[in-house]
């Protein structure tokens, strides 16, 4: 038996990502997080969940925008490094030494340069459900390649986060059409 | 440039899952959902993303209960099943053509038998937030194991959505423990 805290764990693997916001000085920040969810597609909604323990929770209530990056697995160092160092700790340099860019995007927001795919979002809604707040963005911007109209697996190695501060990525050759028994 | 619509489709991978319900007559069904996340762990709260066409966002707002369930890889035609065929065509055959069987957990919650995971959730709220609603689920019971408290790729091949009904399954040998740059 499991105990009940651990459900997550049997959630995983789920795309690791980056959170990227801002201080009310203009510097960048990025958060790890892997409890997310496209919600909507129109309009375009995009939520995150985060704790009130996080500089990004200050950040993004203030600010009112947030971006979502999607890192290759080639760079799952700077992604851990980003879950496992405080903004509040190093400031700027927190991006620096996870070897991150930050860039701003056409509306504003800061994205991770590295990232094969990132939306820009607006805050539209913050929903108080537990011991992490559920942020929804209205998507405004979107970055990044799709082949058939999906992600291209012989070129981007997505990053999936399995629990206990493990990763893997996806297995391209498994890539199969579902078909109806 | 990808259409704004498309924006999903870059996050994927994401777990695949079967969402489950029951209609007022007590008879099981089951949802194809990409669109779900952890939100908390005290309380335990799980979110999925549900349009409000689906038989099953009518089952959940009427019972207040509904099952979370992960399927192994060998099962993604019954998945994909659940995905395309509508209970309000088929009724209680629908899980008969999948071929999965519907079990109830201790807290009286259709699960599915044949996943390798499973939460019997108890619906706290829905919040209104697009072209799905988004349900939130307090878990009350967790089947499923762990081995040093993930999933053992090992055993278990995860199911993960890639979009446009592909699929694909996690590489076992890629898993790596994160280090901090």
């Amino acid at each position: 038996m499991i105990p009940i805290s651990l459900f997550h764990n049997l959630s995983y693997p789920r795309n690791a990502i980056l959170v990227t916001s801002e201080d009310p000085g203009g510097r960048a920040n990025a958060m790890a997080a892997a409890w997310h969810s496209p919600l909507s597609v129109r309009p375009p909604l995009y939520g995150v969940a985060i704790s009130p323990k996080r500089a990004t929770y200050e950040f993004i209530r203030r600010s009112g925008k947030f971006g979502i990056n999607f890192l290759p697995f080639e760079l799952v160092e700077s992604l851990h490094t980003c879950g496992r160092i405080s903004f509040r700790e190093v400031g700027e340099e927190k991006l620096k030494r996870a070897r991150l860019t930050p860039v701003r995007g056409e509306f504003g927001v800061y994205l991770i340069e590295e990232a094969y795919a990132s939306f820009e979002c607006y805050l539209v809604r913050v929903v108080e459900v537990g011991d992490h707040d559920w942020f929804v963005g209205e998507v405004k911007s979107v970055r990044g390649e799709l082949r058939g109209n999906i992600l291209d697996l012989g070129r981007v190695r997505p990053t999936l986060y399995m629990g206990e501060d493990h990763y893997i990525t996806a297995d391209p050759s498994s890539l199969r059409k579902g078909s109806i028994r």
